[in-house]
């Protein structure tokens, strides 16, 4: 059966001030009136069927996760007592897929990307787990390049899968690091490169025995999860074992030397919203490129996000800015600056308001 | 006797968000940790004693205002059941000055300025009240002006008064309004002209007097109301007369066209921080030149006024902003665009957000 297992442990800064400790970014409503982590649900679970979609997080969000999604099927919300990268955690949601269907197929995707084609979506996804079911392999879908965005790992597409049918699958020649501008736009230009987005297919146990061909230690210390996986002392195993586990990615810990790699090049709208002025890329603008959400008045402004999650929220006569308000924390930045949200957010840790992070 | 009146009735928009229906400027602590109404409380009465500062105040705010000032003697606060400009606000006070007082001498000056030397500022009010005191007529202090100004009425100096002794007194020769800014320029290299700061001293019957010779309407008024005052139909009698009294300017509907009208110069540091640019003038910047109050981070910023009330507000990358933030409401604006507050809060109220108002 198909599966899909939602990656939705992510933290992070990017986001302040909407996003906190204890409300990361896939648990904020940035672009319409749900979080990014209920539509992701939504959106998978319209392709699996809703008992077959699983949700990987973080203890410290596995509340506030569950919360927002009350239908989550009972055990398919695995909780990390640690963050050990995505070897682990696929690792981990692999064993528990296996556990409950052994023939287990999965999608696996993160939880705060933004998605325009749902069917087309739904679509690719399908074609690439049918393929991995077919032929077996780890998948990973590649977003065509619409830019050249310096901002993304890329994949380095190889040659044709040769298949008499089927969607049109490649071997995956490499992961490759974010690129310089130059080589992004030669990507851009000569095509062969697809954007890493995240999203991968594989049957669970063939994702298994890539870890323990190439992670045995990884492996081992999963098989320890395993053992205990619907036992009285799971928890506890779990509070043992996790933080021992090695920190690799599964890109370049699991995939890249597998024996079977492929890439399914995608073509639905995709953003990963990766900061406040991504919300241009997928939030419609007024004509002056203004982006507004929530309570806001913009008077003689151009190219502005302003974003409120509840004050009303003036702007007046300025152009290129950033500006996000919430009830105890604002950001105005010059959107060019966007990435210095770290370093606020460093500032206000130095002066003692961690309460508002 | 010397006393004081704090006209504390002021409403106003120009300091949204801050600034509330119910929290006007004088009730905000712009500045200092003390509220402006506070802090002119303080200065006038270390000149005339506590228990004879008085204040004129709006019936919406007079709650707000009697707490803001618990050592406010009783009978001191004055409200006004609605406004009716500066005569009849002047009008009203001398006559509950007179009936406690009949020698009264009084200070007149708003709630929500800031001045930078208050000693030198008591003593030039001593000098004009005891002008006044000895010499009768109506006074107003005039600051000499420090830059081309086109946001104030200016006072025209007259011939010096001829006398002996005393501080350099001259005959008010008429008061002008907001000037063009070649206007200004002329005012300030020629000299002759003086900011008119609303502040102004007189002997309580001298000033009902010249309203008896020049406004009969006004003072018969007046009158009712003096003669209910300490009676038990006072607040009735208020109620009734008040929204009768005709709307007039003080300086244009008494001082000008009295018989002995005079002004005296001013030279202590004085500010109306008529809007938020303002604060540059009362308030220390860093070496970039921004001005902050609060809870504010601000990165590679120049020439930004950041205020916040309590939101933790980061400013990152700007030049020449004014940003404002409390918890319901916050203003980003363009430092030269700042008087378009009031279209600001004419667009919240179009929208119906009016609790933040």
């Amino acid at each position: 059966m198909l599966h899909a297992v939602i990656m939705a442990g992510g933290a992070g800064t990017r986001f302040w001030p909407a996003s906190r400790g204890d409300r990361p970014k896939q648990l904020l409503s940035l672009v319409a009136d749900t979080t990014l982590v209920r539509a992701t649900f939504d959106r998978v679970a319209a392709l699996v069927g809703p008992d077959r979609v699983w949700v990987v997080t973080a203890a410290a969000l596995a509340r506030a996760t569950a919360a927002e999604l009350p239908e989550l099927a009972p055990g398919r919300l695995l909780v990390e007592p640690v963050g050990r990268d995505t070897a682990a955690c696929a690792g981990y949601a692999c064993h528990a897929l296996a556990a409950v269907d052994a023939e287990a197929v999965a999608v696996f995707l993160p939880a705060d990307h933004v998605i325009g084609d749902e069917d087309r979506f739904r679509a690719t996804l399908a074609a690439g787990a049918g393929h991995v079911e077919r032929h077996g392999g780890l998948l990973t879908f590649g977003i065509r390049p619409t830019r050249p965005e310096t901002g993304f790992g890329y994949l380095e597409v190889g040659a044709a899968a040769e298949l008499a049918a089927g969607p049109p699958v490649h071997h995956l020649a490499r992961f490759v690091e974010k690129p310089d501008e130059a080589t992004a736009r030669g990507y851009l230009e000569h095509g062969g490169y697809l954007w890493n987005a995240g999203i991968f297919a594989w049957r669970a146990t063939d994702f298994l025995a890539e870890v323990a061909r190439q992670l045995p230690l990884l492996a081992a210390g999963l098989e320890r999860l395993a053992a205990a996986l619907g036992r009285g002392d799971e928890a506890a195993v779990l509070a043992a074992v996790y933080p021992t586990l090695p920190r690799i990615s599964l890109d370049f810990g699991v995939m890249e030397g597998a024996e079977r790699c492929w890439v399914l090049p995608a073509d639905f709208p995709w953003s990963d919203v990766g900061s406040w002025p991504a919300l241009r890329e997928v939030l419609p603008a007024d004509r002056a490129g203004n982006v507004v959400r929530g309570r806001v008045v913009a008077l003689d402004c151009a190219e502005v996000v302003a974003v409120s999650d509840g004050p009303v929220l003036s702007v007046v006569g300025v152009a290129g800015l950033i500006v996000v308000a919430t009830a105890d924390g604002v950001l105005v930045t010059a959107a060019d600056q966007a990435q210095r949200v770290k370093d606020v957010v460093a500032a206000i840790k130095e002066r003692g308001w961690d309460e508002v992070l």
